[in-house]
């Protein structure tokens, strides 16, 4: 009888080494953090003694899970926006986010509370790859979980590393300093292709051959990426990851959603792993992963939940019976990828996937001891049927949950017992992510309240006021125009044809702000379009101030490029209802009494106006500024020889919105 | 202050009716098994005085979940069998195994097992659809939960009715009895278009008018369903049954997966509701349901989990996760099918569907008192936020668990309070079950034990014993046998040619058994196919007797057509090995001695053997007339000419065997 530290008895034990093995009632036997020896509870308890046997009878003992990608820390930012499209949500509401709050506390509490809920379902290891990785390595340690850290190396400043030399020196320290960790392997993580380069991505491969660590990194998430990709680099993504020698270190790449039979090939030569990652990549409607036909070539492929700001879970049963269920769907074969390929998936697949399998993934002699406990008598998974050994697979896969499991081990430490955590206060965790949670509550009502503080946190510029003096006047044809702009006393400076594409989004907000997104098409000469710029402007419905003939002075408090499409302004901002504004310019720049001034001769397109439009406007500074401009604009009004000029006090938005009524495009 | 029965004050109420009105803190007034007032919990507290006042601080308040497609007692047949085609799972077990076990008490204990599960995740309504209906709705009614239970009605005969007559007369029997139970709504369910007839569904129509019940039925769960009513119909699924007068009725439509643009309309016109079954589509391949297009044409659109043995839960948080992420993976539109319109699925939209939106599925004065309290303290579930009100759905459909629920009240009784079931004795109920379960396994494991009883299981024709007599000569050419039949000795009556493809399935049984598929090719004049016959027999290994000559008495245990697939068998019967064999058949019905035989001249395609084959065979019914053929064949052996025939002991299977060693196609 040899002497061994505890014994895991009386459960179906699944082993999910090469055969498969299935011992019930069966018995672990665990002895220094590793599995001693794994077979029938007769046998186990006729070969080893401990002082600590545990009853698993009715429950089934397997490995602990894998989870192979995710990003612990955002379990702080869990729920925080949904159901929005990947730019708004990335750019309008996560990266703002992490810019602000994101600190190694902030990881290290966020990654704490996921290790509790990893834990409470079954999980002992997980990949992840986020910011001040050492703070999760350092939480997830803590713990007693196992994890493989991966640092993120962006092309951009993150918010650990301005530049990414500072954060591949960043990443080199962490991994020297946690490397040969009983529990953590650091490694690095260069973002993905598009938010890398071939030299960054060069470094990478190099640090991590070096230091002989993994590398993670997103492969083929969207759509989008890979066909942006093609075509700035003319050939698939995989292919060129290789020529950067990525795939000469141990890898991961995560998601894989949009490959073809190549790359695929590519990646089974390398020993490249995959992180399948169901819930997201629904969520975020990336698309279907060929997961069946990974498989199939013999690539390592796991599951992960990716993080928790996109699933909304760390639920590793919800991955595995979403991963076997989907497979179906999406090859119209019900036998695909069947309830023990799920698990195994989950298990060993994961290890390999992430280069760990020699350490952890089965229960098999000389791994170490990481094994979940699950409950299988719980009332959604009785009765029981015992003629097909294939049964507990379809049990655990199909109608276990999370929440079944009973009791989790790492490295021969208990984590769990009797569903009470061992190593975490979960209570304590939780009121402090409340703490966070309410700061970025109130980060995100303060930037809500004005659309123009919503703007600053994505437009990435300063606010900037701008004043001008403008007045318009309604033409029924362009002569009174050609009068002004023939006459001697100005001179035209920069003639220009324009077609703008105004939309106006409108909102409820105590400022009554307008904030327009403009196409401004610059037309040649022979009537095609030769430039299109982009502008993004809010503008205040109240007028600064009013001079004589209807010169008004207002003030547009943003003006900058818009860099992103209307559709995601459109989402993000939220607006109560949109606006059309189409119109053709003809702009002159003229001087004028020394000063100059911007004529712009109007033919609205959209609303259908019967005449033009003359708008005379000029940029101030100053009051006394504005007065001189605004006396001066009188004056050019005298040079349209019109007997009884008709004023227009509205703005081309309000003439619409009394044209046509607030367009319908809106829901 | 109005003195009520119950107060629940302190959660975040979802009240889930058309203003989707959220109240945080708000409360719930409840009095008479109704709902007495909605609003905010200082609002209520103010209004309302009660005995008995729970507090459901931190969680969430909301319509208890309305499954609106199950099959509520097949959860004694969870996990009997899985990742399995729909035919070898449905004809190969579910209806086998039904047609032996299902009984009034089956029904009741698995319905009450059911409601036990149901009542754990916050179901308090169920659309049920099964045999011994009334059983169901003994087993649900004593259980305190609301359901509307549809008797199953096909053409042929059920566990619980031998002609479709008998179905329908059974099933106004119990709408009679059960008509205007407080918490049961009984209903007829004809099963689906494929298994019933014009006839029955109008009938059936007729009833549900007659006494004012609704109509429960499945429609285009399948493609393959779809594909065949077109081509035996010519039109369409809906508007065929529309044709039988079934939308007349309140009907509600489970699957609707396979369904065009005009059958969504006439569904919507007719105000027939649809239960969308995620899971169940997806673990039997059948689909995508185009779920966010019926919601676009205002259909009422429920959530059912279908039966236990094909999801292989009842748990309704699974199903709302499920439908709203599946549903941005397959219109690639991250914002379709948002966690609220889940949500509303789940509850006001079920009821709709059910059309009992007039007593349930909102938190709305004057409903009955259907609700659920869900702990969101749960770590999986911290932190909240408060910026988004929309946070709340999303909060309960991405990361809530089935298990957050912590009180469910049906109709103002507690059916659940901190966890506890309150109507219903779970260790009984699993006790029984595991009897069930274990009646189950032995009647499957004998089964299986024998190829031949599982193939009278699904053979649908009593076993049969055929013996006969038979000799083979091996012949390098076909003249000897041209001897043979033009001998004045013997009448040919009726010679044909045959193209025949075995493929023999091998089995490890005690009996050696061998299951011969055969597609036997007639073959015209021309060289064409002129029909094909499909036969399965099954053979054993060991020869009944040797006579002289090596005339062979031989037994097959079982003939008959073979009705499905070779694919369908393969899977079925789980062979060990698989054999084909492939030859052209010249067979020639001859009369000798007053005897009829069979002379098979053969000429092997596959595996490529030398020369030709001839075959003498008879029938016989008993020893002595078979040693009198035995001897008969002698004497035709002797009309060949041949110096010493070549006399073949070994079957074709087993030359085939030794010639190419065993198929390859077997995994």
């Amino acid at each position: 009888m040899t002497e061994v530290d505890a014994i895991l008895t009386g459960g179906s034990v699944a082993a999910m080494n090469d055969d498969f093995d299935l011992f019930s009632p069966g018995a672990v036997a665990v002895r220094g953090g590793l599995i001693q020896a794994v077979g029938s509870a007769d046998q186990i308890l006729a070969a080893y003694t401990a002082e600590q046997v545990v009853d698993c009878g009715g429950c089934a003992v397997i490995p602990g899970l894998i989870n192979a990608h995710t990003h612990a820390p955002m379990t702080l930012l869990r729920g925080v926006a949904d159901d929005l499209r990947l730019d708004v949500w990335l750019m309008g509401y996560v990266m703002p986010v992490e810019q602000t709050f994101v600190r190694p506390d902030f990881c290290w509490l966020g990654t704490q509370l996921a290790c509790a809920e990893m834990i409470r379902s079954g999980t002992t290891c997980f990949a992840d790859m986020y910011y001040y990785e050492e703070a999760v390595a350092d939480a997830a340690a803590e713990a007693g979980l196992r994890a493989i850290c991966a640092e993120t190396v962006l092309r951009f400043s993150t918010p650990d590393a301005l530049s990414f030399d500072e954060g591949l020196e960043h990443t080199r320290d962490f991994i020297l300093r946690w490397k040969g960790h009983p529990l953590i392997m650091p490694a690095v993580g260069p973002h993905a292709p598009y938010t890398t380069t071939a030299q960054l991505l060069r470094s990478c491969a190099q640090m991590a051959l070096e230091l002989d660590v993994p590398l993670h990194i997103h492969i083929a998430e969207t759509a989008q990426e890979v066909e942006e990709h093609r075509a700035e680099h003319g050939m698939p993504m995989v292919p060129w990851v290789k020529k950067q020698g990525v795939f000469e270190a141990k890898v991961t790449a995560a998601h894989c959603v949009h490959l073809d039979e190549g790359e695929m090939h590519t990646l089974q030569h390398h020993g490249v792993g995959v992180s399948h990652n169901p819930t997201s990549n629904l969520k975020l409607a990336s698309g279907f992963a060929p997961v069946v036909r990974m498989l199939e070539l013999g690539i390592d492929v796991g599951i992960g939940t990716d993080g928790p700001a996109s699933n909304n879970d760390l639920d590793m049963w919800e991955e595995m019976r979403l991963a076997a269920l989907l497979a179906k769907g999406v090859t119209s074969d019900p036998t695909a990828l069947p309830a023990r390929q799920a698990l195994a998936m989950a298990t060993i697949g994961g290890a390999r996937a992430l280069h760990v399998d020699q350490h952890t993934g089965s229960l098999e002699p000389g791994k170490r001891a990481d094994v979940a406990v699950v409950d299988l008598q719980r009332i959604h998974n009785t009765p029981r049927f015992a003629r097909d050994p294939d049964a507990l697979y379809a049990q655990l896969v199909y109608a276990a949950k999370g929440s079944d499991v009973r009791d989790v081990m790492c490295q021969g430490q208990w984590l769990m017992r009797e569903r009470n955590l061992l190593t975490l206060d979960e209570e304590a965790l939780a009121a402090e992510a409340a703490n966070i949670a309410r700061k970025i509550d109130t980060f995100l009502i303060h930037r809500e309240e004005s659309v123009l503080s919503k703007l600053l946190v994505i437009g990435q510029v300063a606010q900037e006021k701008t004043f001008e003096v403008q007045v318009k006047v309604h033409l029924t044809d362009a002569q009174p125009a050609e009068r002004l702009l023939s006459s001697s006393e100005i001179v035209v400076v920069k003639p220009s044809v324009r077609r703008q594409y105004d939309t106006y989004f409108l909102f409820d907000d105590p400022y009554h702000s307008r904030l327009r997104y403009r196409e401004d098409e610059l037309i040649d000469e022979d009537g095609q379009v030769q430039d299109a710029l982009y502008r993004l402007t809010l503008i205040s419905e109240t007028k600064e101030r009013e001079y004589a003939r209807l010169v008004l002075l207002s003030r547009s408090r943003f003006d900058a490029p818009a860099t992103r499409s209307r559709r995601f302004y459109r989402e993000y901002f939220k607006p109560v209802a949109e606006v059309a504004v189409h119109k053709e310019r003809r702009r002159y720049r003229v001087r004028y009494g020394g000063t100059d001034f911007a004529i712009n001769l109007d033919q609205p397109l959209k609303p259908e106006l019967p005449g033009m439009f003359l708008e005379i406007k000029s940029r101030t500074w100053s009051r006394q500024d504005a007065e001189r401009k605004a006396e001066l604009i009188g004056d050019l009004l005298d040079l349209l020889q019109l007997e009884q000029p008709e004023l227009v006090k509205q703005e081309y938005v309000e003439l619409a919105v009394e044209a046509e009524g607030l367009d319908e495009e809106i829901g």
